[in-house]
């Protein structure tokens, strides 16, 4: 069994951009599958899935990610493989392409998980990284905008994130961000955290997407992965822990994961979440905004 | 019922170190528990022993930290107030006294959980902390000693924490460290990230010292807090994740953790951790080096 979900971030995404959000993670979900229909690895699938949607200016990751309080672009991203438990993250890196690729870098290169700011940029440079503005004229614009009307903090929906088992039955997870709109500068979400924003263990991947600190309290990914390796469904355990979030912070989030049998689980609130999926039980991918 | 348990960090501590490091955590405890029988909350117990700490520079955090691969201090606290799930923390900063009333100033007067970094300590100043240089000459003659001998990355022992229970039966944890001798800059270890290295709920509280790495990819504490809250001992569920995370990395760790009832866990491998604890059916401190 082979299987991968894909999500574009849940949250207030404008009428006429759900369509194309839809049409992005179902791509993104196609060069993810692809991966693993050639026999290759979760690790892999994940990262080309996350870098096709850092690459559309679309979403709120990578190029095209919100801009913060000063109008800079500041990215996170995290990457895990589930059957070693290895994971990488960077945390506020500025001027980079793809986060999730020096992630992976950070996971596989050094001794480290999590690498923030000024440093893992110059990691990233040594590494072979080029120099990358990933600010749109959009994202500017719009800040300026917000900035005008003196705009509080704003989460700006478009966080991205895949879960993949393959034929091996290894599991997992990759999630990039750009965070929220106007916020403070070194400022971390939950994305490159593992357990928080985004992790996988042999028996369960999961990515989440919302208000990242309610997701750093809550440890909201390894809750939703200790459900899945006790027994429990997917779609059951992210139901379960959405709902102790909803309870503890009034605060909605989204989730995709998956079990090492290939079941997926997808559950959002009621503003929606672009997402993908397809299993080897599919014939096709499926695609949707709202469940 | 009060309670409070307090940790010098788990490792290889030298021989002659270790009644000071015993005496170092006994008044740290002895801090913290001034606080909770005076009718304080746990919150200002944890920050209160973990200051203590940190201004005593036999430990690595705060003043006394080990130098990064640059020859420079980094320090990581963490600190959360279980009863609300309210958690803060600062990574990377260089120049403060405290690092835990920096992440205690993050958790209680920003919208963020972690801040990393140059923005951090512009943070800090902005909130008032004074410029501070924790580089100890004997750190750095270490440093030196190592840096000569071409020595790697080490883990040196003197990470610091803390866990309470005050009177209205609130729980909360606080860490801090100057992380591993050698650290690649910008390496954010587990200490100041909610569920790795600290984490507190309404039921429990846990603090934990070790490879860092190894418990931002189990995130141990989380997984401690869990087994508590479902009702396992605390000492069982420290041995239970401990033994996790020997069978998945080797890696030996130590922990420190309460639940609600003032019931304690401490548990550490082979090498020992400098500890101390009391609770209201003590009538006085309990300090040692192993168990």
């Amino acid at each position: 069994m082979i299987a991968i979900a894909v999500h574009g971030g849940a949250g207030r995404w404008d009428e006429a951009e759900r369509d194309a959000a839809v049409a992005g993670v179902r791509g993104a979900a196609a060069a993810g599958w692809q991966v693993l229909e050639t026999g290759g690895t979760s690790l892999d699938a994940v990262t080309a899935a996350v870098m096709v949607l850092e690459d559309d200016p679309l979403f709120n990751a990578g190029t095209g990610s919100v801009l913060n309080a000063e109008g800079d672009a500041e990215l996170d991203a995290g990457i895990m493989a589930g059957d070693v438990l290895t994971a990488g993250g960077v945390a506020c890196i500025r001027r980079v392409r793809n986060p999730v690729l020096v992630a992976r870098r950070v996971m596989e290169a050094t001794d480290c998980v999590l690498l923030a700011g000024a440093e893992a940029e110059r990691f990233a440079r040594d590494q072979g990284f080029a120099d990358h503005d990933p600010v749109t004229e959009r994202r500017r614009a719009r800040w300026r905008a917000a900035r005008a009307r003196q705009a509080g903090e704003r989460l700006v929906p478009g966080t991205v994130g895949a879960v993949a088992l393959d034929r091996g039955g290894r599991l997992a997870a990759a999630t990039s961000t750009g965070g929220r709109e106007l916020k403070r500068p070194g400022r971390i979400g939950d994305s490159p955290v593992p357990g928080a924003g985004n992790y996988a263990t042999a028996q369960a991947a999961v990515s989440a997407t919302g208000w990242g600190e309610f997701m750093l309290r809550m440890a909201t990914a390894k809750a939703i992965a200790t459900r899945i390796e006790s027994g429990e469904p997917p779609a059951s355990a992210a139901a379960s822990v959405l709902a102790e979030m909803a309870r503890s912070f009034g605060a909605p989030i989204g989730v995709i994961c998956l079990d090492a049998r290939g079941a997926v689980g997808i559950v959002h609130g009621t503003e929606g979440m672009p997402h993908a999926w397809r299993t080897g039980d599919d014939d096709d991918f499926n695609a949707r905004f709202a469940a």
